[in-house]
C-alpha cells in the first residue's frame, strides 16, 4: 500500500484486524495528501472499483479471502505476494472452477524482500527497490495479466523475474526453506552443549540467524512446499555425505579442500550482477527462458510487445 | 601484540615475511612510545628474554616454529592461539619429549575472535574486549602456567573459558566447523539453479556467508578435526533425516513445527546472558566443571587460590 500509494496510484486497503486498520488509517494522515491510501470497513468496500487486488495474507487465510472477493462480485484482477505459490494457484483454480461469477485473472507473485518486524507500522515505500519480485506465468496465467502486473510492479523499481509455480518453489525450497532447516539442525545439535554456546560466535550466529523464526511460520513456508523442500533438502544431505566420507579419508585435508570449491565459487559469484539490458520480444517461452537463466526484466514497454530484460553475468 | 602492548607489556614480535615485518615496525611508530612493540630480525631474538611466547601461526607452521624455539634454548612459557587443541598439544608433546631443553610450560589458547580480513594492519587492541579464550587445562598442563596466562588474558578484557583440548574441539566442531560444510553444502546445491541465486535473498546470504572462507582454510580447520567434526556433522544430519521424515509425514505442517522448536528455543537463549559473578577455588576439577557448564573466568585472584567467574543464564 505504500509503494502503491506512493507511486501515485489510487489504493484501498482492508486488514480483518481492526487494530491493523486503525494504525493503518493515522499512518494514511502522516502522508502527503496526493499519496494517501483509504481504509475500507469491509473487503466489499475495498474491492468494488479496484481494477487490481493485491491479497497480502498467509496461506491458511487464502481461501476465506478468495471466497469474500467471488462473493461481492470481484471480476477484476488478482494478484498475491505468499511465499509458496502451487498452493496458491491450486486455491485459485479451485474458485475459478466453482465460483458463479470466475475471477477474471489471477497472477501468482512473491516479492524477495522483508525485514525482521512484522506489522503495518514496519512498511516502508522503498522495501521494494532493487528486489526480485516473482510473477507466476503458468498455463492458466493470461499473457495481458501478466503484462499488467509486471508493468505495475517494475515501475515500482522492482526486478521481475518470470517463473512458473513449481520452478518459484523449487527455487525458494534452496535458498530460503531449506535454510531455516539447517538452521534448526545446527542451533538444537550445539544446545546440549553449554561449552559450545559459550564459544560461539560469527559462523554460528550468521548459520543458525533464522532460527529464529518462529517455528509456526517455518512450518508454513516447509510444509506447504514440502515436496520441493525434501528434494533440496536431500541435494544439500547428499553433499554433506560427501564431506563426511572426505573426513573419513586417508587425507582429509586435501579432500576437504577440493570439496568446498563448488560451493566456495559459487558463494563467491553471489549475488550475480547485471548484464547490459536488452529488448526481448513478449513470448511467454522467451519470458520463463530468461527467469530460468537468472534474468529478469525492468520495464514493459508501452505496445506490449517488448520487455527490458536482464541477465545475469559471471560474478569474480 | 597490539592488544598487549597497550595493556602496558613489552612485547617483541618476529614474523617469517619480512614484508609482515616493515608493516608491524611502521605501526608500531604510531602508537604512543609507551606502548609501543619491537620487531626483531630472528625468532631468537625475539625470545631471548621473553617470560611468555605467543604462536600466532597456523597449524602447518607449528612444528617448525616450535623447533626454532627449542634450538634457541628457549626454556619460558608458551601459549598459541591456534583454532583447533588437539593436535598442537601432541606437536608440543611429541618436542618435550625430544627436546634436549624441554619447553618449560605450554598453555593451548584459543580466542574466539576474529575479522574477516587479516593481515598485520588489520589489527585491533581491543579485538579480545568480551571476547571468549579457550585455554587448555589437559593433564599435561601446569596448573600455576594456566593461572598465569588466564591472568594475563582476562587483563586484556576477554573472557577465558578452562576447557581440555578435547572439549574445545568437540565444541569448536559444532559452532564453528559444521557451519562451514553446511554453509558450503548449500551454496553449491543452489549453484546448479540460476534462478534460485537470483531469487536468494537474507536467509541464503547468512546461511552461506562462511562460503565465502578460503578452501584451504575450511580445510585445515576441519581436517585438523576430523573425528570430532564427523560427530558433529552425523548429530546435524540425523535432526535433518528427522526433519525429511516430519515433510514426508500425513501432516508435514504440524511435524515441522514440534521439530523446529529445540532449535528455534535454542538461539532465543543465545547468546547466553552472564549470571552473578562468583568467587571459585583455583583447582583442575572446579575449573573444567566451570567450562562445561558454559562458564568462564574474569580475574584471577592476586594469591591465584581463587578466580572472579561467572557462570550463563538462561536466556528468554
Amino acid at each position: 500500500m505504500r509503494a502503491l500509494s506512493a507511486a501515485g496510484h489510487r489504493v484501498l486497503g482492508f486488514d480483518a484486524d481492526p487494530e491493523t486498520r486503525a494504525t493503518a488509517r493515522s499512518a494514511a494522515a502522516r502522508v502527503p495528501a496526493a499519496q494517501r491510501w483509504q481504509i475500507t470497513a469491509t473487503i466489499r468496500d475495498a474491492a468494488a472499483d479496484a481494477e487490481l487486488v493485491v491479497l497480502a495474507v498467509p496461506l491458511p487465510a487464502l481461501d476465506d479471502v478468495l471466497d469474500a472477493l467471488t462473493a461481492c462480485g470481484y471480476h477484476g484482477l488478482i494478484t498475491d505476494v505468499t511465499s509458496v505459490k502451487g498452493p496458491v494457484r491450486e486455491a485459485v483454480a479451485a474458485r475459478l472452477r466453482r465460483a458463479a461469477n470466475p475471477l477474471a485473472g489471477f497472477v501468482g507473485g512473491h516479492p524477495m524482500t522483508g525485514k525482521s518486524v512484522s506489522g503495518f507500522a514496519s512498511g516502508d515505500p522503498a522495501l521494494f527497490t532493487g528486489c526480485a519480485w516473482v510473477l507466476c506465468l503458468d498455463e492458466a496465467t493470461g499473457l495481458d495479466d501478466w503484462l499488467t502486473v509486471a508493468g505495475l510492479i517494475t515501475a515500482l523499481g522492482a526486478r521481475v523475474v518470470p517463473a512458473t509455480s513449481a520452478e518459484h518453489d523449487r527455487a525458494v525450497a534452496v535458498i530460503s526453506h531449506v535454510p531455516h532447516l539447517l538452521a534448526l539442525a545446527l542451533a538444537a545439535t550445539a544446545a546440549s552443549d553449554p561449552l559450545a554456546l559459550t564459544l560461539a560466535a560469527g559462523s554460528f550466529r550468521d548459520g543458525t540467524r533464522v532460527a529464529g523464526s518462529r517455528p509456526e511460520l517455518v512450518a508454513a513456508m516447509c510444509g506447504g512446499n514440502a515436496a520441493a523442500v525434501l528434494t533440496a533438502l536431500g541435494d544439500v544431505q547428499e553433499r554433506l555425505d560427501e564431506a563426511a566420507k572426505a573426513l573419513e579419508g586417508r587425507d582429509p585435508l586435501r579432500a576437504i579442500r577440493d570439496w568446498a570449491k563448488d560451493g566456495h565459487a559459487a558463494r563467491q559469484a553471489w549475488p550475480p550482477a547485471p548484464g547490459r539490458p536488452e529488448q526481448v520480444p513478449v513470448r511467454v517461452e522467451t519470458l520463463l527462458r530468461l527467469g530460468r537463466a537468472g534474468g529478469w526484466i525492468t520495464e514493459v514497454a508501452a505496445d506490449r510487445r517488448t520487455v527490458t530484460a536482464f541477465l545475469p553475468v559471471e560474478g569474480e
